[in-house]
């Protein structure tokens, strides 16, 4: 889907995409699955940066709220991905998609699994 | 991402799917926002049989939770939208994605506000 | 909060209640914390049905919907929690509240961690 | 429950409640429930501050991820209510359970749809 990793680390990610004609579904905005993957991806990686070696997460779930629609007209976009607590055996996180001015598009949290690998 | 909508009607929705190396993420199994995105298209879909002519659909929010992950040698998989409850401003569905033999990978649910379009 | 067991077994658990006044928000309809309560105490109890002895289930994450309000005069409704699938570290399960007529209420899912207790 | 309202304002409401053995589930910690109830309680109420009179909302759905399990020695408890976007028709918050140190309990999303009254 052309993400670009922008930040990684201490707990944080952060991806960013170019919504592109391709991203759209038939009703003429960008398909939710756009913002629901770069989200999932932003907060699994934000999991990631706090495990040790050895130790492997899977996402068990994912909950997004889609606040506006993303048009290709909208610009760049990140997602910025947070882990909320992590525990020995599961970690949570939240993630917001802004553009450059700022301005929410969609939000989410997750649930991951962690184990050792 | 290459989906094919199999039945549509009547408050259901099956799209299907044969995961691909390119949907893969780098931990090795395909990426959440594989079946999130089926999901997503299959409950919307289903929501959209409903709606008269001149109504539309925005989703609100969307929950996944995955079972089982995906893989190339998973074969063909359908996601299968269900309207749960219909009214005048907000309908919501649930959604599985199983393989050939009916063995479940993800189930979720979603919200959508209903509007004249 | 006077729940009563109807039903438990086989990955499956259901709870009555009566809404009643003190159940009542300020705004003048049973608050969203009931069927939240009914429907987390019927999934997890249906997850349970299927845990042999020494072992046990926390619940990591609950989402509901609330699809019509819940009044005094709506008399008695079942939350029936049914187990979706059930691996070895993690079971999800689906929850629904209908009255005696069989409408529906709200409807939830959760996800659960097993372990040894 | 019990609830006391310690602050309200500006898309923000906090709630507080001393966790008591008639909360308690058969397992011996206090029930999913509480601080659902809880959650939905500040999201709400949080929700409520930025409605100018004749308007009113109404709770689409409530997600809570369960962080620590809540005891009676856990002490009071706050639940944090905050409007992360509210449009014309939608509103969405996040909430959070923490105790007097600042330790988290559980975190959740809402969804509400906002009418006149």
């Amino acid at each position: 889907m052309d993400f670009d990793i922008v930040e990684a680390g201490e707990g944080r990610a952060v991806f960013a995409v170019d919504p592109q004609e391709f991203h759209y579904n038939p009703i003429g905005m960008v398909h939710g699955g756009l913002p629901a993957t770069l989200l999932d991806s932003a907060m699994g990686c934000a999991v990631h940066t706090l495990l040790p070696e050895g130790r492997g997460y899977t996402t068990l779930e994912l909950k997004v709220n889609f606040v506006r629609a993303l048009r290709t007209d909208t610009g760049r976009v990140r997602a910025i991905g947070r882990v909320i607590d992590i525990g020995g055996k599961v970690a949570t996180a939240d993630g917001t998609i802004v553009d450059g001015a700022g301005k929410l598009y969609a939000h989410a949290t997750t649930t991951c699994l962690l184990f050792s690998s």
